[in-house]
């Protein structure tokens, strides 16, 4: 089955906003072996509209269009699709006294042009929303499946978990899964030559690299018609991707480096300090970021001035003034002298040069060192990473939870 | 001009890339006074590209293409437009020296598949791509202009804004202006309540309200054909929001808050110093964002336990024991604490519960405190915020900021 994504409203299609329902419903769709061809977008103009649904018709069969359910004249999704397809719009009782009492509710009476969110063409199945007002349709003619969700992302995820990819699943014999294989400290040519006989398009799928934030992911999709028989191939791809790439992997689909490192330190009765010169506060905010961090993180400082870290973490006057602040021996100093200040197991370190200023010859912008002090020894990372100031901050948390990674789950 | 952009690419119609260029270029368009009505994505195959530029050829005076002008097979957006447009394609000398240079410059030799990159039609305006390897075109038949660009943002970026931009702009006699007047501090019906008078589509433009990250932005769009004519209409226009909305404006277009702070601490000789609980460590991460912000910023702790508030800032033990942590007095005590101990003009401290567990009914999950401590004494804020952890925690950073902006600046 072939699938096309519409999105109706101007604030898409003059570009305030930028269209991530497209990108959700396209990974979606892939999971239920339906694959997205065309992504369209049209401003709330009837002609406009009515165009985009003909055009789709003529070569999809699941058509799924977000936004224009609305209350106001400019909503006009559902009249539209209805008047291509021929049908007639009623309004739906149950419907309209749902719509009420999601109004008396919040204390408010249901305003008069409400009432038309409770019109459908009694073809349609619809879809509830438990997070607005709005109530979806899908609409089943001619072996083509129209489906209407609304615009906001919240409540239109929710309504296709909820609502259309059972219903969708049912229709398609063969389904996909995919697995992400989170990687870092690799470059992507670097990875794609490592798996060079693994990547590529196959009867079974496909393997492939994409960027994500800051760590590259390699894409497992597995197609089949039995959960065994996508299982079994997803798993041995899996297995020989791991053989080749070993420690730079990090984590797998959603998981977050920093959860694994916080799930770590609580695993093995660890704490840990921190302390930021260039990061300024960020190494400490990602990893507070995890639920239940408490336990492990014992404190954190931001020394971005000298004073700050003589005065904290006692970096020698002669370090600085000798090697100065960015520089092996302050990174060493800095890390050994929050874990003695903290009592924490781990104290980490970070100092560089994030730009755009601040740059010389010898210590260009983008030179970062971070330090690691444990109870075996201190390590010290040099890094020269390229980007904006924000970038460079952004990597150095990366690299500084990747090292801990991988020290902590000894890879 | 009615303009369409369509973005060729497996990796975003299947979803694995969110089309940032869409709304970037359509943004762009509306600038110089052109309007998009549709965007599309197509999946790398030559039939399905085909027919959407043969779509677009029917309904748009300017379409862009991004994607596809890489050297592989995949790559084929420049062969199917010069197809559609009876365009033989022939490798021009000059770009393909340029190309081999840029591998040269690596250290690296030109592939052979990267040959075709320097074909183009001779009626092409070729446009250089200083970021990558291939080039862009613009191609202007019969009164429509085709514009190919390259799918990374930040090459398209490049090129559009160095090369296209100037090109439209000549091409319209009509071209708009916009301004953002970024909101904090008052919900969005709020805001619409003050300014229900102006919130509108008018014959010179429109103005209307949407949500960037945590702030709200009122867009004024002004069209005319003179720059005089378009200013007197957006400075009126921006007079009357001043007025309507006065101390909540942080800030024009993109314009940081964080920016404007440092900025203001610049000004005034001010030091500042933080001590977080809750967003550990992203009020000093936030502002260590900012370049040349060592002269203000003096220090920052991260006092996630209740033993790092008493060590690093003297919250008394009796405090924490009989008010808690999450508090009124905490944050109060933190925030001068950290003034004192680090000789700082301007104190500040967050105290708070972000979720999702620890809440209780007194103290429930949102629960945030913010102290100011200055010369003049100290202020303590409460707020019941909303969201996942992640989102209390970005909150409570930018209410910090708001805060402090309109203290500095005597709102």
């Amino acid at each position: 089955m072939k699938a096309e994504i519409i999105a109706v409203g101007n604030e898409v299609v003059f570009g305030h906003v930028v269209n991530t329902n497209a990108s959700f419903l396209a990974q979606s769709l892939e999971r239920v072996g339906i694959l997205p061809q065309y992504h369209t977008a049209v401003c709330d103009e009837q002609q406009a509209i009515k165009e985009a649904v003909l055009t789709s018709k003529k070569r999809a069969d699941v058509i799924i269009l977000t936004g224009g359910l609305g209350p106001t004249k400019d909503d006009m999704t559902k009249e539209v699709v209805c008047e291509v397809l021929g049908l007639p719009l009623e309004i739906n009782e149950e419907v309209l006294t749902q719509i009420e009492e999601y109004f008396q509710k919040t204390g408010k009476e249901m305003p008069s042009i409400n009432k038309k969110q409770a019109a459908f063409p009694k073809e349609a199945l619809i879809l509830p929303n438990n997070c607005g007002t709005a109530p979806g349709c899908l609409i089943e003619v001619d072996n083509q499946i129209f489906i209407l969700l609304p615009g906001p992302p919240k409540e239109m995820n929710a309504m296709f978990v909820e609502s259309v990819l059972p219903y969708l699943r049912n229709k398609s014999s063969r389904y996909a899964k995919y697995l992400d294989i989170n990687c870092f400290g690799i470059g992507e040519s670097a990875l794609a030559m490592r798996l060079h006989s693994l990547l590529g398009e196959y009867k079974w799928g496909s393997v492939a690299t994409y960027i994500k934030d800051y760590t590259i992911a390699v894409r497992i999709t597995v197609y089949g018609h039995t959960e065994e028989e996508i299982q079994l191939q997803l798993d041995k791809q899996k297995s020989q991707i791991e053989n080749s790439l070993g420690m730079f992997i990090i984590g797998y689909n959603n998981e977050k480096i920093e959860d694994k490192v916080a799930q770590l330190l609580l695993e093995k009765h660890l704490q840990i300090a921190t302390v930021e010169s260039c990061t300024g506060g960020l190494v400490a905010g990602t990893l507070v970021n995890c639920g239940g961090i408490s336990k492990c993180f014992k404190e954190g400082i931001v020394t971005y001035s000298n004073e700050a870290k003589m005065k904290y973490v006692g970096v020698k006057e002669e370090t600085l003034r000798s090697v100065g602040a960015v520089s092996e021996e302050t990174a060493k100093e800095m890390a050994e002298g929050i874990r003695e200040a903290s009592g924490a197991d781990i104290g980490v370190s970070t100092t560089g040069i994030a730009g755009p200023d601040g740059g010389t010859k010898d210590k260009p912008v983008g030179l970062v060192y971070i330090g690691i002090a444990t109870q075996e020894g201190t390590q010290v990372y040099r890094l020269q990473l390229n980007g904006t100031r924000q970038e460079v901050r952004q990597k150095t948390v990366h690299y500084i939870l990747y090292y801990l990674y991988t020290k902590l789950s000894h890879k």
